[in-house]
């Protein structure tokens, strides 16, 4: 069955094998035209590696490109149809509610065009603190997915970090339920971040309600403060996607857990393949962590990243093997963000010879002026035309 | 803020602990009126620790009962609002798939209706093979999960137990895609089942299209035969819901899965407690195994378990690190099946003092007729009159 996989991913070897390669080709079967963002996000495979992928099978001719997406030539679908057995076109989402497993009814519009209105005055992401805003319908999500499984009600919540302003989603939720009366959900929420910038906007946003809502600006690299310690009890956090970040964010949140069984995390991560997820995994589970919940898809991001916009969200319950990795009075020193690893890319789709070309610091060709002095590295074009299809903030992935 | 729950955890213990009572009074707040099985379904506790938590608060009058289900007490509710700080009436799921992953949209209705009509057929559950029959609805949200993750175009299938007629849904998808051309859209699948006749239920339901279906009668508590060794893409299984069960089976699925990275096994077990699903997690990352998906909710069955009716759902595939941790020629003698180890369980509700009464072979009172002859356990009444509230298979929890 899989003869020509395993003969491709011999030739133009890619790290997510052969399923890698079969599912590009199956969704873009299904789809007929789809574009190379959209095919990213349905497979959850990197930009820059979907684009490898596509740029080799427009060269076997078994794919074709326009403007508008991918699609394939005519041999080329009768060739995977019979290689691979493809079949069908899909299955169709929930047309009220896409699939997402929270449901956001009409009765949460006008806490939507507050966060709206807030979110629009958000600072600039600050890329070197792998900063990434998520959309207003993402944070009421996650506000939403905290009441529904009861970390909000009298609880004691702390956003460690929150540039996505999930806080202000949080203190508006009254707004769904009885607007009429101004109410902080949880007990008390504090919100930490390292940048100054965010607990201001914050602030701000939410002072028209004198709300219990404490604001810490924090360097988590560095010791926890004492008056962080073991009192929450849920903790939400959305941490640079390298596994750094994640053991040091993951330590720092039990230690500011109470010690009980049955505290949450909420953690965002990025989407990984199953060989790296499962060292992610078993960082989970070394720390006595227990995941309830995976769910691919749930955040949504302005921008985007290598990885699509999207990642997804794990619910964890502290058990009684929970123990933090990193002592809470340790002070990290190596490095977490990615930012501080590799900056922008930009994919440029090439016109002429219809390849995707990389474009950025860590990439072969650094400038779109550089590529147009050296031409398509695939057809040598210098004039293109250079189409930009994606900016991508490069997260190790 | 938690006092009270600390007190009732520590006067009345249970193992779910203050989060326990916690969630189950939040719940019949949100709800205002609920019944002890949906009440189970919505905080994945067990319907005993349920009983046991509803009548100590009835006992305080913090709760009341009536025949349509669990409520506040007025006074109960005001003691409770200020203790726990409880707020707002819950959000509401989709309405149009009612918040689960797979929608079933119109397509599929020729699909379901063809199901039930064979589900209907199916021969009794055998519960001392742990058997539970998934409904229609299930089978084919599996089906269409899988075809959704591209589990099934042109590939090796095999359902590792098939009481579920898991099946019979894949083998009638085309039904949904182009219902004159009749296919299996696998390249072949084996169903494996100790149950013979389970075998040759599902045989006759699709023997209507020649398919390239093979079916196996094998216990696989016994040594992996030749034929079935590292052969498969695709691997589902609903095991006993025991760690041995766990572990034997997914060390059969491994094995007969292909060396490679990738592979999949859709893995359905019931919901357990933090503390005890951390040594599930345990037992599929020791074995190498990436955790993608873990959906709560995803199955029903027919009937009802001491765990309410459903379960949730783990999409693992393999990675470089994969391995069974039982070999394949190891003839496993412990017990697997849970109904070895304990049989049903009623739930009677005694209509003179609102309290749940436990009957079964592990419980205190064995029979009906020992309970009429005792009388209620807390008030003394021969008469009740007692209700059926529940019958439950005891899954060890």
């Amino acid at each position: 069955m899989a003869n020509f996989l395993n003969d491709i991913q011999f030739k133009n070897p890619i790290r997510e094998g052969i399923e890698g390669y079969r599912s590009v080709l199956r969704e873009i079967y299904r789809a007929g035209l789809i574009s190379l963002k959209d095919l990213s996000q349905k497979v959850l495979i990197p930009i820059p590696v979907i684009s490898k992928i596509v740029n080799y099978m427009v060269e076997l001719k078994v794919l074709d490109r326009i403007p508008a997406g991918i699609l394939y030539t005519e041999n080329g679908m009768q060739f995977i149809e019979s290689e691979l057995k493809f079949y069908g076109f899909g299955i169709s989402k929930c047309e009220l509610c896409n699939g997402h497993p929270i449901f956001i009814s009409p009765r949460w519009d006008n806490v939507l065009d507050k966060l709206d209105e807030i979110f629009e005055k958000r600072p600039k992401v600050d890329t070197t603190l792998d900063q990434a805003f998520a959309t207003a319908e993402t944070s009421l999500s996650r506000a939403l997915l905290l009441y529904d499984r009861g970390a909000l009600d009298g609880k004691k919540i702390c956003l460690l970090g929150d540039d996505d302003y999930s806080s202000v989603a949080i203190a508006f939720l009254y707004l769904g339920f009885f607007p009429e009366n101004p109410k902080l959900i949880p007990e008390e929420m504090v919100v930490i971040d390292i940048d100054n910038r965010l607990l201001e906007g914050i602030k701000k946003a939410v002072n028209e309600n004198s709300f219990n809502i404490k604001y810490k600006l924090w360097d988590y690299r560095t010791k926890i403060p004492e008056d962080l310690l073991n009192i929450f009890d849920i903790i939400m956090i959305d941490p640079p996607y390298s596994e750094n970040g994640l053991r040091l964010t993951l330590s720092r949140a039990i230690d500011m857990l109470r010690i009980e069984i049955g505290r949450e995390i909420y953690l965002s991560f990025a989407h990984r393949s199953p060989v790296k997820f499962l060292k992610i995994q078993e960082i989970i589970t070394e720390m006595g962590l227990a995941i309830m919940e995976i769910t691919p898809r749930f955040n949504t991001y302005e921008g985007a990243t290598i990885l699509g916009n999207q990642t997804q969200i794990l619910r964890l319950i502290t058990t009684s093997d929970t123990k933090s990795s990193i002592s809470s009075t340790f002070k990290f020193e190596e490095q977490i963000y990615t930012g501080e690893l590799s900056p922008t890319t930009r994919f440029y789709y090439c016109l002429k010879c219809n390849k995707t070309i990389e474009i950025g610091e860590t990439s072969q060709i650094k400038t779109i002026e550089k590529l147009k002095e050296i031409g398509c590295p695939y057809c040598k074009s210098k004039e293109g035309p250079f189409q930009l299809e994606g900016k991508v903030k490069n997260n190790p992935s």
